[in-house]
């Protein structure tokens, strides 16, 4: 049974659509989605230059001339996938922020196409050089969409001078991809509740703040 | 480069020191030994009876007999392996213990042994039922190990009533199997100390209890 696919996976977008400076940014989406579908589809392992051009509706040379090979590709559909997933809040609240901030992490686990990626990125993808550059860079896109819900907390006084923002944001997602990958144990809305409640109950207690996760233990007994 | 191979790993132990009772169980730990390595070398998908029982100076079947085939070996070998990586502490202070805990998953992790083991089975073994059923019990079998750790200090007072346990455990180990398998970030004495502390924290304050984890969140407002 194959998805419904979208206009811009049909790859006849460009051509039947064009206008003035719209037709580059449509092929380069028609890629980029034909890309993930590749990935969804076949794997890591089985992703070529040649299926996504198929996909896409493009010739191999457009997809060097852009993204110089597979590689490249692959960064760039990495990347505006992390990017595109991203929900991020700003309720006035640190607390609601990071809950939603974890729903919207569930909602790209469970998702059917983006759940799928990660797992063919994470769950399979094994250890080369690329790989490691694509799990920095979805980690890099990640942490720079939400990090201002933290950055606000701090600056409005809301948590501790000093706290590590990515050590915090690293803590609200783990439990969830923990879950999924690791234990294949099933992912709820209150598992998300409970990582972002436990990472903003130790962000109050300044325990993301470096040098104090050991007082913060010590302080309590 | 090979490793250096464990007498066990040798496969001659059984011959060579044969004693009435003990032989069963050196076959056992050879063959189980050998496991681990094959998997360790091969990989999930490289991992066959006859590489097993060759390296474990066995024949096929021995193997048959005992774990009926590849998948009760694997599920044996795996969590033997993982009651055996464990290293409990009880040192009175559930904080320090699950400090404790997290060195003892974070030495798993990086171990030359362990760690390639758990990159096999969690980082690209996909998703087969067996994969899901080795994953069941290596997690049924450290939490059975641990959980003394949490309802000791329930039962002490120093962490409050209804804690639940698994989530606890749960959090202590995520964000160092998420370093490791999903980010491809380093793992540090420090990280670990951070998820143990971060959980520490939201357990003292009881966002571990169900039903509390938006009411500590509410309550902090």
């Amino acid at each position: 049974m194959t998805r419904p696919a979208g206009e811009a996976r049909e790859g006849t977008v460009d051509r039947a659509r064009s206008r003035p400076g719209g037709r580059t940014a449509r092929t380069r989406t028609a890629v980029l989605d034909a890309t993930v579908a590749e990935l969804v589809e076949r794997g890591y392992g089985g992703l070529t230059i040649d299926g996504v051009a198929a996909r896409a509706g493009v010739t191999r040379p457009t997809i060097y001339r852009r993204w110089g090979g597979l590689d490249g590709l692959l960064v760039d559909a990495v990347e505006t996938f992390a990017a595109g997933q991203a929900d991020v809040p700003d309720t006035g609240d640190v607390d609601e922020d990071l809950r939603l901030w974890a729903r919207s992490i569930l909602r790209t686990l469970t998702g059917p196409v983006s759940g799928a990626l990660i797992r063919a990125l994470f769950g399979g993808a094994g250890d080369s050089p690329l790989v490691a550059e694509l799990r920095h860079r979805f980690w890099i896109t990640r942490v720079a969409l939400v990090r201002p819900v933290v950055d606000r907390a701090v600056e409005r006084g809301r948590l501790p001078e000093g706290t590590d923002v990515e050590e915090v944001i690293r803590h609200v997602g783990a439990p969830l991809y923990y879950r999924m990958l690791v234990l294949g144990q099933p992912l709820t809305p209150e598992a998300a509740d409970l990582a972002a409640a436990v990472t903003a109950a130790a962000a109050h207690a300044g325990i993301f703040v470096p040098g104090q996760a050991r007082l913060g233990g010590a302080a309590r007994r």
